[in-house]
């Protein structure tokens, strides 16, 4: 009943994800009612996106060259690496401003649910790096779930080596958090990880 | 922090309706992880849809041709006439297979909040095609809201002539739903609207 057209984009935008049908047909209409050109553009970097975006060569972060800005930066310190589950969490890292070295992208966890992932994760890759790059110090910086504590716990068997110093990001309580109701692991690694003033 | 290719692409799904930033960064990884050609046929048809999709110029419902497939229907009921807001309203009403006449998409209704909007109504539109088509039947199916209510009165005032017959769709509770629950507006359209068995 919809053009043809206009049915095949619904269908793109369904499947993306938590994008339903309905919510498809919406943003559809919308961007149906936008000007042409605008539409156009969309369409323009959605196709460059698709044809020259890249995973870096060395650390798996997006690239739009053979490595990405950060691995190609010379300012940056290369002899501590960060590992992150995702791209999105190299930049939530880079937001913070803290951090100053390098990223090593798995692109995933050891996720018990899903064991296609697991061979994709760039852990031999990670390990090759290790040897070769020399670095000072892993940062394991997986999420603070149970499968992001179990891929650090992997990885840090794995990487070990007596020159290089392993670390794992602080659990604790989340800044502008209420003791009263952090739940009970929470405040437990709160009051483990807990530092002289 | 981005690749700049990432970055756009970012921002024109935040320019969407319901999408914020951090579900665009979601989504633009999620279409950056799929095969290169799915991303490209991706753009090829939003890009497509962009040049190709217009307004039926008879009735302002999608169309890739000058006129919508509904209009060029020869076999359908071009004696009636049901006016909605919105293409996805042709849509509803094409799915329950009970309407073989033809439509005019106002594209918004008399909306208090948005003047804008109001200028553009295809309203002038409809009344030269009530003047010209000789409809036997205009159904005014806008949404069952303060704002559509207006809408319906004011264009059931404004097309009105005694050689057709207008119509307002019918309210009352929906169907599989529960009088106990139902609200008092509701409740009171269905009695008034009740019909004899």
């Amino acid at each position: 009943m919809f053009p043809k057209l206009f049915q095949k984009l619904i269908d793109h935008f369904t499947s993306l994800p938590s994008i339903g049908p309905r919510m498809a047909e919406r943003l559809v209409l919308y961007l149906f009612k936008q000007d042409k050109q605008k539409i156009q553009q969309f369409a323009k970097d959605l196709y460059e996106f698709g044809s020259n975006l890249n995973y870096c060569e060395k650390c798996f972060h997006v690239a739009e060259k053979d490595l990405c800005e950060i691995c190609a930066d010379k300012k940056r310190d290369h002899s501590t690496i960060c590992v992150v589950e995702d791209p999105l969490d190299v930049i939530a890292i880079e937001k913070t401003r803290n951090y100053r070295g390098v990223y090593h992208v798995l692109g995933g966890n050891l996720s018990v649910m899903n064991e296609d992932e697991i061979k994709k994760l760039k852990i031999n890759e990670l390990i090759a790096r290790v040897k070769t790059e020399k670095f000072k110090e892993i940062i394991l910086a997986t999420n603070p779930t149970t499968d992001g504590e179990t891929t650090a716990l992997y990885l840090a068997r794995v990487i070990k080596s007596p020159k290089v110093k392993i670390t794992r990001i602080a659990r604790g309580l989340p800044t502008g958090g209420d003791i009263e109701y952090a739940d009970e692991i929470t405040l437990g690694s709160s009051l483990d990880g807990r530092r002289e003033v």
